[in-house]
């Protein structure tokens, strides 16, 4: 794959209404902002009816949906408040603030690990003798930048936050959602929602964004019962492609297979592992250039004890799409003690008293409908001149039909219209009587339709249009009666 | 309607997951913050698809998601930064805060109008000698209280704020999104997501929150051609209810009529007033509860020519669920202005360059999916107990069925489970085994659930379940194979 994939993609985002720069006619338009056009919105509902199905609906998970805003308490708990920080340093001469380690990384082939001192790495670039790069002037000593977004509430600005993870509402309505909706461990909670992280230096388009969407999902378990874990035999036969750097290939097993080689800790990580690998395959990605990556005791967040990276190879490189962390109990902890509140719950295959520990999986919304379009994005030739077609699920395309007649005259444009209104309510159905057929399937093809209905003079006829198959470009008559019934079908998710 | 019914449904809503208090376990938690339990979210995931397909779709609408974090020119453009601001006023003595025009309106008979002076507004409390009530200290001067939340972006701290309206974004985007989806006037974009506006006084519950989600339509059309509307004629008859402060009762008369009488402008906002009608007809609101009510110039907000507020008759009065504005050019001339970006359009009717106008359907959800509750709200006396039942449509009950084995013995839970696993993918279905079988259909007629499937020891041999419809308490026997097709009939929209 050529790395000029990214800037494919990219182009077509852009012309094509899947997402753009915000505030874009605007100077003063900050970087890492972006807003997802009428195709990506569609493409991204579909996406998120998929994580509900295959995840939510499919093993019993409650979804819930918090405020943004949280109270300072919230992250004194979570360890955010204290812990959230990226080093930064500053220019004695011009005032330019760069992020220190990504400073460094940059300028020489040092690596700076995640959690090192400011005085280490004050002491990295005295030893490199960095100066800054937009004047050559002095650089000060590096401080800590909190990355949360502080907001003041009411007129006398009690201080609060916008989340930098969509879980810590999930912690903290944890007791009512369970108590409430008869909760039995384990339970997954889960939620779609934006979080926010004032980053320094936001990478290019929804790669790294300072407000981006996550689906999170909690499982909240029994740590003295992971193995007691009855639907993990749903899954055991499932593939897991697992790796850990140093490691020369991706070792591919099954689920079962996993465990007895110790590479997972247990069932109930083994069984949410396989679920997120079932998702993927749905949605369209090359599994096969997938892995869930073990992350080493220097690289995990300060609340993980055990975490896997599902990554997707695209052209920019190895993506973390989800972190899978087992968080252990240090959430809960942490808001039990801030609160004063118990937040144990009873187990009632045992009538125990337990603080539930929490498996999660944190599924970044924006950098997986990228990938999704970069692994669908292709460039055929046909006859002198090249389509670029995305080959989207039916169940993802932003489009899932067109809707052309060949001319408008005869009755034709009328005839169209009037198919598309029958459809367009339960289907994405789009219209379009503008330019030559050809150039028509060009642009359907590019937001990913898998087929164009044309209504030509034997429709007049017979009442038969032809159905375009996006991918084959074969075409095929149906009677305009069955279209509802052929869309439907189209639509079928494959167990 | 009794008053009561707002805490019978807040009741129901805490019991039953629909919706909480944000951050509730901290005695720091800030008013104004609420979340959607697992009820609460199912329900409005499928009001937000209802929307989508009666409004969005029906309309040709092209749907938008954009960052709720815009810079600072953005609301220097819409005069938000300048405007959008409440009167306040600080006890000289104890430092507590009120919002001045409220305070003079809750201690007095005086009604403050909208747009009053801070030095009226002092000539208020001096003529009715009002002091804290707190303290009984002297209260300072009136100024002003800007509700946008403020955030800093990035080391610098550059100014942003959250947007106070959803429809912001949609004009800044308005070019962008006309030119690449090759958009024709009048052309509705339209866009779900969080607002947050920064009350002083937030009221109870989903009634007035600090941190909403809006459902906003802006209608971008030539001021020219405001009668030029061949879609028009799909609504002509539809019933719009009309209202002007100081009239007796509510007008009731076809969109055709109310053109003619001259109550609605023209047929562009009589077509919008009429689908907005038939979406909370099917909603399931009693729209013989429901008015548009016409807005004075004294009542107008800043940017608006012509006003029209939905309002549904709820326990706590009439309640606006729709702001209807027709904003006329003042959004695009001031972003245009601001950012000296051409935004004007080419009408291709007649080749003709315009700035359009835009008129708004900005609607609450929050407010709606209470509403919603309220109307679907029944206490019935069954034998000698009272069952409450929430009567939602079927396409917007949380839970769609709910599978109840009689008992779970002689393998009728392991049945009634198998029935549920079949369901699950494609419903919202909930399995129950615990408790007395009047006691499980309770909780289902709480939460809206229309039917619910009993398996029963006839199950066992003719492989049929009772299905039970929560309104009538009617059962029938339904052929386990033929249980997903009831379920999706059940589902259908009627037109």
């Amino acid at each position: 794959m050529s790395t000029s994939n990214y800037d494919k993609v990219m182009k077509l985002a852009l012309e094509r209404g899947f997402y753009f720069p915000s505030c874009e006619i605007y100077s003063d338009a900050p970087a890492g902002f972006w807003e997802y056009g009428p195709t990506g919105v569609s493409m991204k509902n579909k996406f998120i009816e998929l994580w509900r199905r295959e995840l939510v609906r499919r093993d019993g998970m409650m979804e819930i949906d918090g405020c943004q805003i949280m109270s300072k308490s919230v992250f004194v708990a979570s360890g955010h408040l204290g812990n959230f920080t990226d080093p930064i340093v500053k220019c004695t001469k011009c005032g330019s603030i760069f992020r220190a380690d990504r400073f460094i990384e940059e300028k020489t082939d040092e690596r700076v690990p995640e959690r090192l001192s400011n005085e280490d790495i004050d002491a990295l670039i005295k030893k490199h003798g960095l100066k800054c790069q937009n004047c050559k002037g002095e650089l000060g000593n590096v401080s800590r930048f909190n990355m949360m977004f502080r907001v003041g509430i009411g007129p006398a600005g009690e201080e609060a936050y916008l989340r930098p993870e969509t879980c810590q509402t999930i912690f903290v309505d944890f007791s009512r959602v369970f108590k409430t909706m008869r909760g039995r461990l384990p339970l997954g909670i889960a939620q779609i929602g934006k979080s926010f992280r004032n980053e320094i230096a936001p990478r290019q388009s929804l790669l790294r964004l300072r407000e981006f969407y996550q689906a999170e999902i909690e499982v909240f378990c029994n740590p003295a019962k992971l193995d007691d874990m009855p639907r993990f035999d749903e899954v055991k036969g499932t593939t897991l492609r697992l790796f850990r750097d140093g490691d020369s290939e991706i070792t591919a097993l099954t689920a079962e297979q996993a465990i007895a080689k110790g590479l997972v800790p247990n069932k109930l990580v083994a069984y949410y592992l396989a679920l997120l690998t079932e998702f993927y395959e749905k949605t369209g990605i090359d599994i096969t250039k997938s892995r869930f990556r073990r992350l080493s005791d220097e690289e995990k967040a300060f609340y993980a004890s055990v975490a896997f990276d599902f990554e997707v190879q695209t052209s920019t490189g190895w993506l973390e799409l989800v972190a899978c962390n087992y968080r252990s109990d240090y959430d809960l902890k942490g808001h039990a003690t801030t609160s004063k509140q118990k937040l144990e719950v009873v187990d009632p295959s045992d009538q125990q008293k337990v603080l539930p520990h929490v498996f999660e999986l944190s599924m970044g919304i924006d950098r997986s409908l990228y990938t999704i379009l970069e692994h669908s994005y292709y460039e055929e030739q046909v006859k002198d001149e090249t389509r670029a077609v995305l080959k989207l699920k039916p169940y993802l395309a932003p489009v899932l039909v067109g809707v052309l007649p060949l001319m408008t005259k005869d009755g034709l444009g009328e005839k169209a219209r009037r198919i598309h209104s029958e459809l367009k309510l339960d289907f994405d159905s789009f219209y379009d009587e503008s330019g030559s057929i050809g150039r028509r399937y060009r642009r359907l093809e590019e937001v990913g339709a898998p087929f164009a209905i044309t209504v030509d003079p034997q429709t007049m006829q017979d009442d038969t249009v032809t159905v375009r198959h996006r991918d084959s470009m074969q075409q095929e008559r149906v009677r305009t009666g069955e279209l509802a019934g052929f869309m439907r079908a189209s639509l079928q998710i494959k167990r």
